[in-house]
């Protein structure tokens, strides 16, 4: 019998059994059958490595930033537009942070987006000058774009648009609309937060259309570096945890090996000292 | 009696004599008056350094180029739209085409559009497999942005939307409602367009959000390059011609001196050899 | 009666009056007499910028910090032996963060590294699995060697010892005895910190020996650029305070012109509006 | 029996048949006979890839461009001499235009030159002030030197020369004595033309030995790219062809993937649509 | 009977005879035991490729350089504190210069070491004016901190202190407590020393914490270059020797081909003409 | 009386007195009449900076290297008939190494060379495997090409060749003839001084039209930035000597400011310590 060869990205229900061939088990395939993802309902968290905090709390999490830190009704009320937006909730529920580098998982955008929205908000702890309320928003929306770059899915590779146009100004064109229509927010705010996304690459070098030029779009810039590299070495330690070595191969992204220090002794420490987790992040009460 | 002080960029209408003063010509003044530019009608063409063939020929001259090449009618419709839209119009009639490196005046970017463009069309005679019309609707539009970007008039200077976003991204925002009320122009076609433009600076170092990924949008950034490059050579000949060197002083934005070489021996050309206009647009019958 | 020229860093205590000349101030001397600031008691920050919130009150902050942070015996006993040392404590008390770029006032260098302190303790909210007690040591000391790095004083330039070797060497130099006399401190974490203030420059083309390798490296390379760079937007903005200008002019070390956004409206945030200190520094209650 | 092992460029006469085993065709070699070029008969078009045009068409299409657009009888003369010269004439026929990166087989030289030829007389349209006969000569000489850099034949591998020198040193070791030779044709064009020559690739980071200073030589080198660029973009379509897709694979020259943009909809263009040649060259009636 | 795994560097003991299997030898294994280094003393010279002259003797040569040269008694006393140190001398003794790249074996360190030195003297035979002394000490020492970058060994890679610090601060962190101790060497002398060894790398982008601002610190940065890239092309010459090739494969670490160039006839060089050795260093008689 | 106006370059035979006013030497002019250096013999070097070397001796000094290092019969022969050529040797005498950063003096071009040539010798002494012959040659032509690149003279500006093809072309047309000419020398040696030549820059970011492939090569382009850098520096320590400055100015074409450092004491030396001449040449007995 003849099955029907399996491309990338094709799901298929396989029946058949397990043996074992020179200690190695095989798979032994007795019934295969195409699945049509549009007719089955298919949970793609199923096949897909997902954040361990689940899209929808990610999500929630980003709301309750809002409620702590936008007082602005205007700036409130056109966050809570743009992710009630059915289309980019929807998009924004899957969509990964990126091809392959880092967050290349299920919910990873809401995650790389929640945690550069945390660094903002303690950077304005620091310097309370900060326009708190616009970085926020940046800081939720820089990367929106990335929900359409990449197909997401069991294939995530660039969509047409993402190669042809690039994720700062496909987001600028999904919420150029909500600007549109958002009446009541100054036009000086919006400049500020299309900056702000324009200019979150930092350097003309990696496609920044323009360059921090207020000092909210410096701290976006620096956020987004930080966070992207903090989720490489945090993954890259995860691999490391499965062979105990204190020097990773070398990663290709950050162009160097990366090391796990000693950490110093410490007894509240010591209960996470082996975390279970793919992420960083806190974990919630 | 005190005048009041002048700002750059201030008008005043000003009376007096002229005296001889140790073989330099002195003004006197007599009598000096502030001029709000909003309540008298002022041609700044006659003050500014204007485009030798005038912005309004110039347009014709695009809109020749649009009838004798584009065929496909909703290519021809939308690009009707948007030359006549007003507020689009009355920018384009009077920008400049940079800030001080090239086509520095008044229908500057004009000139620049329209040699663009005929760059763009002579390439495609020799590359016939080019699509001719969506290059020739990219080459018009890529600099759109610029009219925007700068604010013209007696002070050309950035605007704010123009140091916060960059023309590319202004001019995609103002094109992006000409390209949603098309209904016929195919989403395929409309994509290509905003490549076209988003990646016209051609390399990530200078800006570019996205780099050239179709042919057409290779040519598009090397007629834009090129041609900028002609008429700051140009320029730089109309000062070379008040001294007669051979050399230029040195030309920051080619970081180079700018040579006049030898012309080869031609008698068509010779009654071109002492050229009274500032641009190399040739002159219509 | 002939003056003695006076040479850039000479103090003089000159007796004389101030005439109205063209409404202008000009002053008469009468009497002037060179001071020989080793036999004169001298407080240089009556002549000097100083920082807003006295050197002696930041550190006190940063000692703040370290009784707040460093639980573990031996880091902190570490960190109290140096910051004690009376060479060490004089130099830092009077020492500028940089020649001209940013800090550049005594009590630059303790404002600077108390900010990136803060910082860093900030992100460790955010990523809870970093090593906070080794970064803080890293963050408080990271710059110490630019207190030999520069002279300080009325002509603030470079030492022989700081052009020749750079701060990064200096300041592990200056720390070395405290290390290897600490006997109860880990070679693992020593060898961390070493490696914290070695890579803080964070790429090889900024003069970095090495580059970061743990995530506290990235942190702390990160903390430091954004501190240095919200500073120079700081001064900054206060010149451009004086004229009201939205538009700074073209800052040379930030390579662009800086923008003051229209802040959002903000009941809490409009007593600070005018600020009238010089730096960032939340004011201690 | 044995057969002589084979050295990559070497020819031999193979007889056996073909036999299909699992489905593919399988060569079974009776008899084998190494082959001496130099005592057979071989024309190497046979083995090698040839461009579509045969070069002696390509070789009297740069003739034509002579003959139309080169008035001025030293430099008619001058060319004539260079191109019947036996040496060259007969290297020029077989040169590829690079060794894989575009242009890699037969004719591939005179190819190139012909279209970085034709650009420039078609941009001489746009820019009646260029001095067309310099700059045509320019462009069918500019990488004479390829001719020798590179061995062509079977295996096209950089010469000695090539290496050691570069094809910008051996173009103009070529030309010089036919310069010398030429009395009647003045100094400062023949500087112009090895100007041309020697600053074509345009910038010194690509071994430039000097950069473009006059108008015709900015034009000679984006053509010269142009062209490079557009060659590689069409044998990328024509591997596109065989597997249907829009996007290329990585391609290494140019660091990108290269997208086949949807066409504007054009009667007269899609009997070309299925190209079958290899090239981008117009068809001669 | 199973046999233990064998992990890169671990060192066995195995009995067994040679077999030939389809023209190609066969090691069948009768019997295989672990070796311990630390139990059984170990020649590791045994194992590894080694300099063709002899540490020791390369050792010899240095100090006699030393003598010859240096003049001055707290120099030469410093000197010789220093390679006599127990750990040092032990470290030094086995050094490879480098990871993979040039002077990868057991002596390798010293071997550079002295090359530096001779190319430094016979400098100053040509530039009399510069400080031979503190250069020769200076040419001595610049690499030292590699002893410990480096593990040496069956399997040299990195340290962790290597990787963290790099070799320059390792160096000076070895040199410090001699240069304290040294009373009679002026501050101004050490000083310039600790600058040749920091400066070395010659460019930031290289890591180097500072540039030469000597001449001295110029002399020993080209040095240093010319000895590493002449080392690596003597190892591409001595595998081209193997195969008779006058070019070399791409050498990735020169980012170019290496070419084998054509003898000027000499009949005193001939007998030099199939070095056998590795290095090019001048036998001694 | 009118005097002619005097431009640069302009000799003229001036009359006059000079008067004391204010402490300030003033010339009183009676009488001047401009000089034409075609009908009056003018000394240059009377005008002019010249090496403390005269240039004959320079040249010399060269042929002394000649003589000591070629023993091949076809390299002696091939240097002699190029020095002893009436237009090249015109051009050595008088050509200065530079338009202004290093050797901008009568004779500056004589004297790199020698110390270029001299470099490469000891380096030999060092690397007895290297082609001592044709490197020498190589050393002593590597700038011929400058003799004309700049004009020299009383204006010592860029000649049209220079700027339009760059001394490394030039130098090689200069040699092509004698090359050609010479039978006896082997194809080989020839491609390799050749090679020499064309690479000497040594990165094509310096416009090197090719990069070192040999050992030779690599040498060569380490003296010849070695010299080069080192007069730059000895040329600054003649500035710092008149004010006694310890840190030279920032140096344009170093991007640094240059030390003297404190010496190491030596008898031999404090004769020399301070130096009246301005190159470092070593003085011939």
């Amino acid at each position: 019998m003849e099955y029907p060869s399996l491309e990338p990205g094709q799901l298929a229900r396989v029946q058949g059994f397990i043996e074992n061939y020179r200690n190695k088990n095989q798979l032994k395939v007795d019934h295969m059958e195409l699945i049509d993802p549009v007719q089955v309902a298919i949970d793609y968290a199923d096949f897909l490595p997902t954040s361990t905090i689940p899209p929808e709390k990610l999500m929630e999490n980003i709301e309750d930033l809002i409620t702590e830190h936008i007082k602005y009704a205007p700036w409130k009320s056109f966050c809570r537009k743009v992710l009630n937006n059915e289309d980019i909730r929807r998009h924004l529920l899957v969509a990964p942070g990126a091809k392959t580098v880092h967050h290349a998982y299920i919910g990873g955008l809401l995650e790389h987006s929640l945690q550069v929205a945390r660094i903002c908000m303690s950077i304005c702890d620091v310097y309370p000058n900060l326009d708190r309320q616009t970085l926020l928003v940046g800081a939720i929306f820089h990367d929106l774009g990335k929900a359409w770059e990449l197909s997401g899915g069991l294939i995530n590779d660039y969509t047409d648009e993402g190669r042809l146009l690039g994720h700062i100004q496909i987001g600028q064109e999904k919420l150029e609309p909500f600007l549109k229509r958002s009446k009541t927010l100054d036009e000086g705010l919006k400049l500020h937060l299309k900056h702000l996304i324009a200019s979150h690459h930092g350097e003309f070098e990696f496609g920044s259309p323009t360059v921090p030029k207020t000092p909210e779009a410096f701290v976006l810039h620096y956020a987004d570096n930080m966070d992207a590299k903090l989720n490489i070495i945090d993954q890259t330690y995860a691999e490391m945890d499965k062979t105990g070595q204190e020097w990773s191969p070398y990663v290709r992204f950050l162009e160097r090996n990366v090391f796990r220090p000693q950490p110093t002794p410490d007894k509240t420490r010591q209960q996470h000292d082996k975390p279970e987790n793919q992420c960083l992040l806190p974990l919630k009460g």
